[in-house]
């Protein structure tokens, strides 16, 4: 199968490299794009394109070029890209891609177009880079039935948490992050859920046979997270992580991405460094785990050849009829609430009747020791709620004299694995 | 598809069931065959079956049959199960199975025979049930080239070994496992690493490329692990499970079955019950990790139609080319040594002189306080030696006259994820 390669940055390079180490004879890179292209022709990574390919500043001299089967995109962002894939797939040609954004605000009609001319739109890399999730999925779970999908799908907000657990500030660890090129100058894509959202409305589709779209998602920030709440965390059994979730509930799909808290038995809050984790939680199969390398070029690079090669050898992916359901952020669960206070007698009786009057149970109230009284963090747990009855509760509170900050609502992600025989 | 099932026990009914739930309606089970079939015809969960299937005590009324185009068998075992898949191959059905002893031993030559006839031969339950492992490796990671595998493959084993990390005594918990279902009243299969051993050949032919017969892999016995031998790992930083892990070096696969101590920090450590974890290394996209319900009807009827309906979709499966490797158990890692001894001066003397003579380095040796002197068990760990050189000086400290049982060599399991990127 001959390849016209679309982008030869870090992941472009690193597919060039992985498809010529395995000695795939099959696989043929025949035409590479890129902007300036002859300074990347010139790059020492070159040598792992073959000598006879034809290098391009125009994109269209790959999309329907006859000697091009398959177009592997590896540039990322909508615009111009999904015009060129439009242009590539009407073309008859097959298309792999690692581009998230793309497959989460316009997968369902690409695939829509991918299956009217016959071709395979092939996405493995989009999420998780190295680790088969969705093969994985949609080869090996196609028997069961999806009711929940969850998981850890970006590195950088997995490693500010994690190391926020050993005592550092939110600031400090970000900084550290920049350094070590695991967060962005503007790192805005990561920490506030825009990263994880859209990959988790990739997984959506395939997990529950829905249509999430990223808009319908509610994103909370890691921002806001302080190094105070990691030993209250703890003191309730759990770590602190972002989480990206969806789940069935009768026919409304509840979706969210934001800090939660994760009891430390679960497989999520294995995770370490910029490891992702996904957990499939099935009717009938029960809870299944896929962990590894989120990114980088040679994990990404593995699953863009991995869709190659799948193409190449003549598979078809079996595509499921997506539904149009409801989406709402509104998840029922227990939540974490932390308040900074100045101080006072009576506050803990007017937080707990502004939760009474919405009906929410309190599960506990923590405080810790040491800090000062003019500016006291304490922590109240509820029984499970919906999130927007909590949400009315948090804005009553909100407005009390005493109230130094915003109070901070976190979920305590609960695990649900069902039994299996 | 038209399928033909063969065995209608606990998997057998459940893949009937799974396949109901799914509202597949592209694929349709024609016959069952089952010994005795007018009592399972009678049973319950027939009512899974299609009003109009054949029900029959006669295997060739299934094999070949013009309304069966694949032949789902859940029996096990060698005989005559080979025979009457030869027979169904050869008629142009398709074949998915659950038998991983048919895998292991017949593996290679049934898949060259499903080649020549060209029909599919999958066999995703046969691995950890529920566990997408096969079809994750097999799609999502072919573009890899994957190093090592190993992991937990046994669930009985694990609920044995995770009960005794508490206290416990294998006997207890043996006794325990069997009053809950999770072990057989003769526990070899399991205990003994007989069943792993089956599982890491299948795994390692499609990890590896290569073809690791059943019998070239030492499997060593969880039997002689002892209570006193946890708190001695845990100050090792270590637990101990049952490992199977399979590596490539050079020209030579290293292949052991058996109790190992796994230092808490991987994740082969994470697993809890019966739980599988499968860990493969690849050249370029580092390590990756499987996880969930190893077995069970419902899960492992899970892997079987989602292979069925890989068929039924028209996806070829890519068969690796497989390599004639050289095959051995002699692996080169640190070990654990634990010795009971009736104690008197000289002993660490006469047990570092025999390790002496090997040239292997002593890295700790660690003794508890609380044994009788009489029967004084301590622990001596090693720096990297190969096995067979360790067996040699463990053989010269057997015949010293202090030694009061065989002493307990494991090896320790250390990770080795590649940097990537």
């Amino acid at each position: 199968m001959r390849v016209g390669l679309l982008g030869f940055g870090t992941v472009g390079s690193s597919f060039a490299e992985v498809l010529a180490a395995g000695e795939h004879k099959e696989i043929q890179i025949t035409r590479v794009f890129n902007r300036g292209v002859q300074r990347k022709r010139a790059h020492d990574r070159a040598r792992f394109v073959p000598a006879q390919a034809v290098w391009t500043d125009r994109a269209e001299d790959v999309l329907t070029a006859p000697d091009v089967e398959a177009v592997v995109e590896l540039i990322g962002g909508l615009d111009p890209i999904e015009g060129w894939l439009r242009t590539a797939i009407t073309a008859g040609k097959h298309v792999i891609t690692a581009n998230k954004q793309l497959l989460a605000f316009r997968g369902t009609e690409l695939l829509e177009l991918a299956a009217k001319h016959n071709v395979q739109l092939l996405f493995g890399a989009s999420v998780a880079g190295g680790v088969p999730v969705i093969p994985g999925m949609a080869q090996g779970l196609s028997g069961d039935s999806i009711r929940r999908i969850s998981g850890i799908v970006n590195g950088t907000c997995n490693f500010i948490l994690s190391s926020m657990e050993t005592g550092a500030n939110y600031g400090e660890v970000l900084a550290n992050a920049q350094r070590a090129g695991y967060a962005e100058a503007d790192p805005s894509a990561d920490v506030d859920g825009f990263d994880a959202r859209a990959k988790l409305c990739i997984l959506a589709r395939l997990a529950l046979h829905a249509e999430v779209r990223p808009e319908d998602v509610p994103a909370q920030t890691i921002r806001h997270v302080g190094a105070v709440d990691f030993p209250y965390a703890k003191e309730l059994g759990c770590t602190i992580r972002q989480v990206s979730r969806a789940q069935l509930d009768g026919d409304v799909v509840r979706a969210r991405v934001g800090p939660m808290l994760v009891p430390k038995t679960s497989p999520i809050a294995w995770s370490r460094g910029t490891q992702n984790m996904i957990v499939t939680s099935g009717k009938f199969g029960g809870d299944v785990v896929f962990s590894g390398h989120g990114a980088g070029g040679h994990p990404t690079a593995v699953a863009v050849v991995s869709d190659v090669l799948t193409i190449a050898h003549g598979s078809a992916t079996v595509q499921p009829s997506i539904q149009k359901l409801a989406v709402t952020g509104d998840v029922r669960a227990p939540h974490y609430l932390r308040l900074v206070v100045a101080d006072r007698p009576g506050i803990i009786a007017a937080i707990a009747g502004a939760l009474a009057n919405e009906q929410i149970n309190i599960d506990s109230v923590l405080q810790h020791r040491g800090h000062a009284s003019d500016r006291l963090p304490f922590v109240v747990t509820t029984e499970p709620c919906l999130r927007s009855t909590l949400d009315r509760a948090v804005a009553v509170m909100s407005s009390m004299d005493f109230m130094i900050e915003a109070p901070l609502v976190l979920e305590i992600f609960v695990e649900e694995d069902r039994e299996t025989d």
